[in-house]
């Protein structure tokens, strides 16, 4: 995830990084403009300037990961479909993934829980799972069209392969790392019974 | 999940069937033990009696939902495990479902949230994983053992169903009503192809 912000080309774009990282740091309950001041080179009251609010900062924050993945997905020729595939399970079932991709996903399981009474992080979520499950459909018809994968419905799949990757994230905080690999092992049992040509 | 509440035969379990009720009318955020006591027949500084603040009676409530859950799985015998399966995917894979449920989803997502940045939450959630989780296990050793099911690893299966479950309740809020159908059917496809005999 660091990657989406690796070199902020702008004020705007350095605040949003230091929110990112301040969130994988505290998590978002007692997250403050001022601690994500703090992970910025410059004055906090520069964030006061862009930002009413905290949440306004992190919508703001999940809009522009939101807009780099979109950029990426739609960039990206899908050369291996099935590992292409496998890579997205790979990044989050990994019981040894790097402490800051828990720590995202923690606060991603916050930040979701705002979505039920806040319709702009409920805008946000939907755009997302919108996002995330057309670009499982589109792995799904290119390992079609390669003849990699069997003629399903890639939708249908596809809206598997987002419910089980939202499963994974929400209980990501209370899975244990055996659990993670057996559900890992059962993922892989129905791809092949039911994608892989 | 409101049967539960039924009859409620001590004053402690008419406040956590308040406490039910209004955190499915109002949602997480801004529920106050004042709203709460609204929906109680008795004085408000009844709840401020037994409870020091709101999320000391949800983490009553939710530990009371478990308890009931769990004495009803153990004392439930499973004669029918593939109709047994599939109900509870009714249940929560319905577009139709009732409200009540709609708006008990909603609060799980918020109380959900609450985990990353609070042991109690996290150690509640964890209890409700394991406890539906064994919940599925179960279904699928009895399937099994009729020979309605073939030998399957009922564990790791188990944790391929819940964590869809997990993962429909958690898109629940921006799923539309198709894509929960096209789901449903996937999942069928999924227990046709590795489950059923």
């Amino acid at each position: 995830m660091t990657d989406l912000f690796e070199s902020p080309d702008s004020t705007r774009e350095e605040i949003l990084a230091a929110a990112y990282r301040a969130l994988c740091r505290h998590g978002y309950a007692p997250l403050t403009i001022e601690k994500i001041g703090a992970e910025l080179d410059k004055s906090t009251s520069l964030v006061y300037h862009h930002y009413e609010g905290k949440d306004d900062l992190l919508l703001a924050c999940l809009e522009f990961m939101l807009d780099q993945y979109e950029t990426e997905f739609v960039e990206a020729e899908i050369t291996d479909p099935r590992g292409t595939l496998e890579a997205a399970f790979d990044d989050f079932l990994d019981p040894e993934m790097p402490a800051e991709r828990h720590d995202f996903i923690r606060a991603l399981v916050e930040l979701r829980g705002q979505a039920p009474h806040d319709e702009r992080y409920r805008e946000q979520f939907g755009r997302s799972d919108r996002l995330f499950e057309q670009r499982f459909a589109d792995i799904i018809e290119a390992g079609i069209e390669s003849g990699q994968f069997r003629a399903v419905d890639a939708d249908s799949v596809a809206g598997m392969l987002h419910t089980l990757f939202s499963g994974a994230l929400i209980n990501h905080a209370t899975a244990e790392d055996e659990r993670l690999t057996a559900l890992r092992e059962e993922i892989d049992a129905y791809l092949e019974a039911r994608l892989y040509a």
